[in-house]
């Protein structure tokens, strides 16, 4: 386990050089980003040129683990240990300034750097795609059917340590030129907001079935 | 301009292999993702080494565009001409199947290869970035401050074309195994939605200025 309290040590990838009084390097807050997301992007390269995908994550401790077909060119080209770099953001609202220059968004990202290893072994993968269901679901893995031979030997979970990572946020309102204050611009934030729901029941769903509790006011920054 | 009624032609990296029923090659499917969409995650390298970068985006005709800072470091890689990925991922539900192995996420997705272009000349660059904002606030460009030479200066845009690129789509209920119908599991679809607003005046606010009315009900897919 990670200490907790030590934050991460800046690289040459993870420096940030522009708006650098938004980058935040302690373990605390990179997790705290993490834990509200549930998609990342993946970028790793293939015969040397880059591919981007889109896939939903979980964080376990000091990693973060994504998984997808054991068929899949993702995973055939990461399980074997390759530098990846793992893009979560979190978009959460439209910066209105009084130009475009100073117009912006409010966000909260973080990006790993590292190589992905593979988790190998039923009870380990099996834990992690429990850990997986029950983050957005709580409860719900247990009631699922469960996971055979053939559905695990297609699954393969890669696993990220979360090391040369940096996390990068912007909050508030627009800054903008001060002379410009005096113009006649609205100008302010517009949040961007999730929402959930209400369930679609499948059309095959058995009748008397009721929808689980954690769909209603269901929200993923449970904390 | 493209010919708006020929498809894409697959190639050995846009060729969907797996859940190929879900792949769409033809320009209207991918350019309508394209529309609803914001935020993009750019892929490239430097020194061999694969970076994410995430940026609002939009789109011009037969190429998407997305700036930067001049001096950022995804501006200056790319800017000379090296093969990028663009991903665009919209994230429409959690598909909740009555297994772990068939849940899934309803989404609509592009996936972009190519070789960007810097945007030269004060002209092109101003078009494109009031294409931006008026895309996003209908109108709004000509009432922010004009942008002035060091800021122009200070922006680079990006433009690559809608060439070698796919669309994925997923839609619908759960697909379960036969046999697991009959399972007492609920199962179905909750739907992912984004929300805006409502704005929040920045503080410094000229007194007796009204929030635009493109604020209100706020949306981004207006087709």
């Amino acid at each position: 386990m990670a200490d907790e309290t030590k934050a991460f040590e800046p690289t040459d990838r993870t420096r940030v050089r522009r708006s650098h009084e938004r980058a935040a390097y302690d373990r605390q807050t990179v997790y705290d980003i993490l834990d509200s997301g549930l998609i990342c992007h993946v970028g790793y390269n293939i015969d040397s040129k880059p591919f981007v995908t889109s896939t939903a994550y979980w964080r376990e401790g000091d990693r973060v683990v994504w998984h997808g077909s054991s068929a899949s060119r993702m995973i055939r080209a990461i399980e074997g240990g390759i530098p990846v770099c793992f893009n979560l953001s979190l978009w959460d609202g439209f910066v209105l300034a009084r130009s475009g220059f100073h117009s912006s968004m409010n966000y909260r990202s973080v990006v790993i750097y590292g190589e992905a290893e593979k988790i190998e072994g039923w009870e380990a993968k099996e834990a992690s795609l429990k850990m997986f269901v029950d983050r957005i679901w709580p409860g719900h893995w247990d009631k699922l059917r469960p996971i055979n031979k053939q559905e695990m030997k297609a699954t393969t979970l890669l696993s990220l340590p979360i090391e040369e990572a940096v996390a990068k946020v912007r909050t508030g309102p627009p800054v903008d030129d001060e002379e410009d204050y005096d113009l006649d611009v609205w100008a302010g934030v517009l949040p961007i907001r999730q929402s959930f729901g209400p369930p679609e029941p499948d059309p095959r769903l058995k009748p008397g079935i009721e929808a689980p509790d954690f769909l209603k006011n269901f929200r993923l920054d449970r904390g």
